[in-house]
């Protein structure tokens, strides 16, 4: 007799529900989900209390930048509150996951605005719905000349969220803000065959190709 | 520059703190921990609070059956209590997962008994650590005829546990006790090409051939 993963019954309503909520994070199924819940089990009360009181902790305490929208301790992070960052330039990037991938390069000086999204009717993410508009603002503000590095993912999302972007940012502009546009480089990745890289990439790397630097 | 990944800085220590949680879990690293507390600060407070109150809940209220020592709502588990199972067969298992295993495939009627762990001088786990002598205890005061089923890892340690309660059992058959001792079938699983099966497998299958029936 074959029963389906599905119908598996566990012998306490309890873990089952710890196994829901496991289950219901991210490409965790419910026998990983099981293994989770049974590790909790075997620690003491004093852990599992903990375990518990960061996750309510962390919903409850951490702030959103106000002005970059990054994840802080307080109402403006650390970031946009050093004096050694370059405020003149700001990268905008999707998530906050994206802020600490740039920040453990260790090459980049400048400032952020997490956007919290991307635009995608296919997902109904309108520009509404992420922080377009803030970035507008913070722009209209600044006297100085600035710098945007647009560093959205290489998608067709991301093209789109990449082009409105751009066209906020020529109002803005021909109003007389000077502003400078930029992207990531994109060609074929550090330490990359040249055969395994796909058609579209090399395609594009052989039409933007640049001067050779000895 | 390089920097190794245990160098990364969160932009907050609420956040780093979480994710410390999440990667102490068995598997997880901390790229996977970060994206279930990503995951988890998308979601409303009362969801996140719902996730912490159910670990709570599984910890503090959960019971063990204390006569097989499975997972459980109440003092006695619920198999255990029912009258549709045969209480003379007792299949001897490592953990909770291995009784859910078996029960899923709907093929086996007795009871169980828990051990929480096998004999292992490696990892410091003697025969007190686990649950034999409850099972000792479980079998002396039973009146009649009872089957145990040893049905612990084909292991070297599993081997060890299998043949020191059968030592602990023989004890009992002696003082008069009617007692079966069995294991599960070793051999090759069910779809396994020969060739792909290990030699130890192969050759102890081909020692314990059985009568083919047609």
């Amino acid at each position: 007799m074959y029963l389906c993963p599905q119908m598996q019954e566990y012998p306490s309503i309890l873990l089952s529900n710890a196994v829901d909520c496991f289950a219901s994070l991210p490409g965790v199924g419910r026998k990983t989900a099981l293994r989770y819940v049974l590790h909790l089990l075997r620690l003491n009360e004093t852990d599992v209390d903990h375990f518990a009181d960061t996750l309510k902790q962390l919903k409850h305490e951490v702030h959103y930048c106000h002005i970059c929208h990054n994840i802080s301790d307080q109402e403006v992070c650390s970031i946009c509150q050093s004096h050694h960052r370059d405020h003149h330039t700001i990268c905008v990037v999707e998530t906050i996951r994206d802020v600490m991938a740039i920040e453990n390069t260790g090459q980049y000086s400048g400032v952020y605005h997490v956007l919290g999204g991307i635009i995608s009717p296919m997902d109904g993410i309108s520009p509404k719905d992420i922080e377009i508009d803030s970035l507008v603002d913070r722009l209209a503000t600044q006297e100085e000349a600035v710098e945007v590095i647009l560093a959205l993912p290489t998608t067709m999302e991301g093209d789109t969220t990449n082009f409105y972007i751009y066209r906020r940012l020529q109002a803005l502009m021909e109003a007389g803000k000077s502003i400078r546009v930029t992207q990531l480089a994109r060609g074929i990745a550090v330490g990359n065959d040249l055969e395994y890289t796909d058609d579209l990439t090399l395609a594009r790397s052989m039409a933007n190709r640049v001067e050779f630097k000895a």
